[in-house]
């Protein structure tokens, strides 16, 4: 568990874009970004008061995250520098960065020596179970795509929102780098061992009330080969009740596999739910996230309708449009 | 790649059951064993010639392979003294053990000081690409089954061993500890970390002569909910030409799921195969490999036929009955 709320690192981000961990932590945990770190020349702004350390802790930060992604893999000695005093001010770290901040000695030397923690979100620290398939009490709703990146983590995220406004119980549970900044807590799927995949996401996702949802983040897709077997442990390790199918329209191959072709919402439904009923035979699908980024308002609506009346199953861009309807599948499920 | 031949370690084995790993070298790579060492109270016996360590390296053997499984998952002071003088004589260790001989300081003192190698297969001591999903030259069979320990790895050596034999070109490809031991190299899949899982099947099975067949040792089922992960990997990442389907008819739930029933072969067949199309479009179910190790002569040929019929496939019990037809079946795949 990282300690909330936060400092946003965002260093010297060359733009907006860099700055991707920093942004969802902004747009769906406002309450965790007390404020932003802006470095020289960082072209990025989340809209947050801008703060130094001494600021941030006066504001009740306790973690620095660092929400911005370093160039070529190294933690630069400009940042270092920051790092090392909010270590001394007393702020943990917390990173998803590919490069470990525990691999660098004098950041640990100086979380050493303060009392604070460095959390590398990349690594697992929990030593998972091997998955036992019992049935476990709530309800659990699982995002797949036909696509990595489709806005699985999206979809899940604006789901869960919706359900606190409307006062019922539910709990997005982060399965991916940027969820468990945002969060605070999760799962880093990707690299869990083998064995202990759908273990930890039995784990994740616990006995629970019987009305109270946890709204998994996806990953991957069973349709793209580098990844299949994380997304297979999602659908048998999470024993989804309800399955919502995740979809880009505008994208001609499968991502980083230009040999490679999206399956149709169809195909993915045909696969998908026969697979998830061996964990969980009740399990449903229930409605449709398409992310229509690259359409316009006309194209997107009109391709909603048509993939609503194909599937007779409720399509949305929660985005765009919210994920009411989404919800409403769910309560009805 | 562990050197062979190899001195077969069976230790004090309470029964020949515990020595597994020890038997499948002898059944699989006889020209692999030069001899077994037994320890006062080993119960179990492979009908090698016993020998000491001077004795054994006289002979060539190169690596004393622990062939059994130890008891408490502690390396007992007793197996210490043999392990210590191996060393010291000049052999590498390989062991497929839970506790690694990487981690007792005593054994890796010895090694370092004699120049030897500790070999612990269930690490993966390679760092395995992302899978691209490009499609590569030669073919590729992978076993799957309906349950976890039906005989996939027992098919596909058998299935090797019957192609060596009429001159064709195969190579087994370990996916587990014991088919690593038994062969000198593989993957240890469930040990991999799960973004790397599909490309490490692609390292293991690269590109190979047009009418060159990698007999792919199978892991998990996709019907088990603990391992489908792993399962999926392969069916991904090993891009397989055929598939053979792989069931033990008298079991009454999945292994270690109670709650959990098997499939039919039917269900097996049409939930694997659009899977593999995914990666090969030309894959194709070949076979059927029936376990009916717990069946009567009479029963077991009566089943084999009803399903030989039913699924409109070879099906052969390549233990009891040889491997012939199913390497027919890939023949004319």
């Amino acid at each position: 568990m990282i300690k909330t709320p936060y400092l946003l690192f965002l260093g010297d981000a060359p733009d907006q874009l860099a700055a991707k961990v920093a942004q969802g932590i902004k747009d769906w945990r406002p309450e965790n970004a007390v404020g932003q770190y802006r470095m020289e020349g960082c072209k990025a702004d989340m809209g947050l008061p801008d703060m130094d350390l001494a600021a941030a802790k006066a504001a009740g930060a306790k973690t620095l995250v660092i929400g911005v992604a370093n160039r070529g893999g190294v933690i630069s000695q400009a940042w270092k520098k920051v790092l090392i005093m909010a270590l001394e001010e007393g702020f943990d770290l917390a990173s998803g960065l590919h490069n470990l901040l525990r691999d660098e000695p004098d950041l640990v030397a100086v979380a050493e020596a303060c009392g604070r923690a460095l959390h590398d979100v990349r690594v697992p620290e929990v030593k998972y179970p091997i998955a036992n398939g019992v049935k476990r009490s709530g309800k659990r709703c699982l995002a797949v795509g036909t696509d990595c990146s489709v806005g699985k983590m999206y979809t899940a995220m604006a789901m869960d929102a919706e359900m606190k406004e409307r006062g019922m119980k539910s709990t997005f549970r982060a399965t991916g780098q940027t969820g468990i900044l945002i969060t605070g807590d999760g799962v880093p799927l990707d690299a869990v061992v083998a064995d202990f995949m759908a273990g930890s996401i039995e784990w994740l996702t616990p006995d629970n009330e019987p009305d109270h949802w946890d709204l998994i983040e996806g990953q991957g897709s069973l349709f793209h080969v580098s990844y299949s077997g994380v997304t297979m442990a999602l659908v048998h390790g999470g024993q989804p009740d309800a399955l919502i199918l995740c979809h880009e329209p505008t994208r001609d191959h499968m991502r980083g596999l230009p040999d490679y072709q999206l399956p149709t919402l169809e195909v993915l439904r045909d696969t998908a739910l026969p697979l998830a009923q061996v964990a969980n035979a009740d399990c449903k699908v229930v409605g449709i996230s398409v992310n229509t980024q690259h359409m316009g308002e006309d194209e997107a609506k009109a391709y909603l309708a048509e993939v609503e009346a194909r599937m007779g199953l409720p399509a949305v861009d929660p985005f765009r449009h919210g994920a009411g309807r989404l919800v409403d599948a769910l309560a009805t499920a």
